[in-house]
C-alpha cells in the first residue's frame, strides 16, 4: 500500500508523452458541445451526456496514467487527490490544479483549477445558464477513480464561464471498495 | 504575392503552442463519433455532420495558423497543398503528412498520412463499414482553405480504417476567388 519509488512529475511526464495543439483541441470539444446542445436541446440532459463521455474516457485513461506516471497506489484518498490535481491533470491538459477544502475525515475535498484549456474563447450564451460546460472533466475523474476502487461524486462548486474566478470540483469519496480477490486463498 | 521571409518548421511550431495530451484528445474523438452514431444513425448523416464539424473548426482554426506559422500568402495551390501537409498537420496533430498525386492543371493533389493520432486504438465495427471516421479533418483543410479564398473539395480516397496501408485525402481546388475589392479604385 505504497506508492513505487519514484512517481514522476506532472511536468516530465507532459513533455515526453504525444500531445496534440491546444486549441485544436478546445475547438473540438466546442464542437462536441455545441453538437449535444443541438441533439438534446436540454442542458441538463446535455450535462449528463457529457458526464458520461467523461467516465467513458477516464476509465480507459487511467491506465495511460498509470503506465506513464509510475505512480502505483495511494496511501489514502488525500494522497489520490494531490496526485489527480498535480500529476493527472498536468500530464492530460498541461495545467497543474490545487487541492483545498478537506472536511474533517478527509473523504471529500475541493480541485481548484485556474488554467483550463477547454474554456478558451468560450462564452456562454443566455440560453445555456444550467450548463456545466466543462462536465466532460467530472467524468473522467469519477470515471478514473472508479477504475482504482473508488467510487465518487464530483460536482461543480465554482465555474468560471458562470462569472467565478475559478473552476472548483469537489470529490467526494463514496466508497472505496477494497481491492482483494473475492475468495480466500485457502478457501 | 509571395511568403513572408521566414516561414517557421512545423517542429518549430508545435514545439512552441500550447498543447494537451495526445490520447486525451484521440479519446474525446472518439466519443464524439459514438455519439453522432448513437445520435443520427445513419452512418451517412454523421460523416456530413464530422465534415461540418471540421469545417466549423477550420475556419476558425486558420487564425491560429497564421498568426503563429509566419506563412503569409502562398504563391500558388501547389504551395499551398506542401504547406498544409509539413506545416499545418505538424502544428496541430503532430505529425507529418506528405503531397503526391498531382494533375496535370496543379489543382488536384492527395495528401498522405502515415500516421494519425485520431484512430490510435480504433477498430470499426462491421456495422460502420461505410463510416469515414476522419472525416473532420477533411472539413477542417475545406473551412481553413475557405477562409484564404480557395473553394476545395475533400475526399478520402484510402483510409487505414478501412485496411488501407495510409490514410489519402485528395483535395482538389474548385475555384479560387481573388482577393481584390468588389470595385475598382477609379469607379
Amino acid at each position: 500500500m505504497s506508492r513505487s519509488v519514484g512517481p514522476r512529475s506532472g511536468d516530465a511526464i507532459f513533455s515526453s508523452v504525444e500531445r496534440v495543439n491546444a486549441e485544436l483541441f478546445t475547438l473540438t470539444y466546442g464542437a462536441i458541445v455545441r453538437q449535444l446542445l443541438t441533439d438534446l436541446e436540454e442542458v441538463d440532459e446535455v450535462n449528463k451526456q457529457l458526464d458520461q463521455m467523461g467516465y467513458n474516457i477516464g476509465i480507459r485513461l487511467i491506465d495511460e496514467f498509470l503506465a506513464k506516471s509510475n505512480v502505483t497506489r495511494c496511501v489514502d484518498f488525500k494522497e489520490t487527490a494531490e496526485v489527480i490535481a498535480k500529476v493527472g491533470f498536468k500530464m492530460f491538459l498541461g495545467v497543474t490544479a490545487s487541492v483545498t477544502n478537506w472536511d474533517a475525515d478527509g473523504t471529500c475535498c475541493s480541485i481548484i483549477l485556474e488554467d483550463n484549456p477547454l474554456v478558451d474563447f468560450v462564452e456562454l450564451p443566455d440560453t445555456c445558464q444550467g450548463l456545466y460546460y466543462c462536465n466532460i472533466l467530472s467524468g473522467v475523474i469519477r470515471g478514473a477513480l472508479e477504475m482504482v476502487s473508488m467510487k465518487t461524486e464530483v460536482t461543480w462548486i465554482r465555474d468560471m464561464l458562470r462569472g467565478d474566478d475559478v473552476f472548483e470540483l469537489q470529490v467526494k469519496l463514496l466508497k472505496q471498495v477494497p481491492e482483494e480477490y473475492p475468495y480466500k486463498d485457502d478457501e
